[in-house]
């Protein structure tokens, strides 16, 4: 079985760089399945990398540091393991905040007994604002649920939720006007009560499925 | 001035992959900002790059689209664009929960008038789980200030958290016992006000600025 690693390079900037780290790690057997890089426009970037390896560590930083562009190469916990599985929470300011309030306290239960659970909030305002928040969501790496808390939302919004709901997403939807909620997989009426649901629906120190509810409107 | 775009590229799974996409990226010039894997695991995991290219986003699309393992290209809009700058707020779940509803309230208030800002939370416990997460925030895309929020920080917390500003990230600490309130560059003791105040230093729409205070505790 492959070993996850979580790896920080410090390059020199320009175009280019990356190709060289990934062509290194490619010979080196490692398929990567995370990418962050930090300090944008910086003399100095830092390129973080989460590598599913089934070779020894050592090879890899030696062949990485090897490389000219190369300042610095350290091995880090990956952020996985740091900040875990994300709740996506979006919608007006009034009721993210109410549903974040409930997901973050539930997320502390669970993150005391080991688990990492993060609670990630936008405020956004529109039909088209929120349709492109929703498809992005599959564009955030950790993403496991998202909470569409307002309301009112409908039309893009829903394709939006039934798009990201096919590509493996769970939606919770708090009770709301618009047709957006008929679209989500749990509609719940009390903020804080979504809040603290999401997190159980994806907390593996909870024996809390969706699967299991017999209905799901509260 | 090269333009910054979002494209995403679903793909055969595999080792490797990245370096043959990043190579065609380099060819047409493109310097990679961001790069976010999705659909771990899956057949055919999509890719997300923002890019600073100087030459025609059309002549990269049809470059990226001749590669064998590529199965679709796709411009979209940036996470910058939609997610924005973000806030990280870290510590007690009691203590998150009320920055978080503070600086929810005030992103609401900067996003309707057109700006992108997100407020990312995580509940933790214990000195060595903390003083990680602060340092892991350098690797977070977006991260622009982070908020300390619980009763007792200290030790490898205040190093982690000088640490971090010296990267250039702004840190706000509730008043709270413990050493790492003083490395902190802002020190406010309600957290509803810390999470507005955090909001406001890094918004573009405030005339706020930490600079242009007089005093660092409030």
């Amino acid at each position: 079985m492959a070993q996850k690693l979580g790896v920080t390079v410090r390059t020199n900037a320009g175009p280019g760089v990356l190709h060289q780290l990934t062509g290194v790690i490619a010979q080196q057997g490692g398929d990567i399945t995370s990418v962050e890089i930090g300090g944008e426009g910086a003399a100095e970037p830092r390129i973080y990398f989460e590598i599913d390896l089934p070779a020894e560590s050592d090879l890899l930083v030696e062949a990485l540091r090897a490389l000219p562009v190369v300042r610095q190469v350290e091995l880090v916990q990956t952020l996985q393991l740091i900040y875990g599985k994300r709740v996506i929470i979006m919608g007006g300011g009034a009721q993210v905040g109410q549903v974040a309030i409930g997901a973050i306290s539930e997320a502390d239960r669970h993150n005391i007994r080991g688990e990492r659970i993060s609670v990630d909030t936008i405020p956004l305002v529109g039909e088209q604002a929120l349709a492109d928040a929703v498809r992005a969501v599959a564009r955030l790496p950790r993403a496991s649920v998202l909470v569409l808390a307002g309301a009112i939302m409908g039309g893009d919004i829903e394709r939006a939720v039934r798009e990201v709901r096919a590509q493996g997403l769970l939606v919770v939807s708090l009770n709301m006007a618009g047709s957006a909620p008929e679209a989500a997989d749990l509609i719940v009426t009390d903020p804080v009560q979504a809040g603290v649901m999401s997190v159980m629906a994806i907390a593996d120190t909870a024996s809390f499925t969706l699967g299991r509810l017999s209905r799901r409107v509260f």
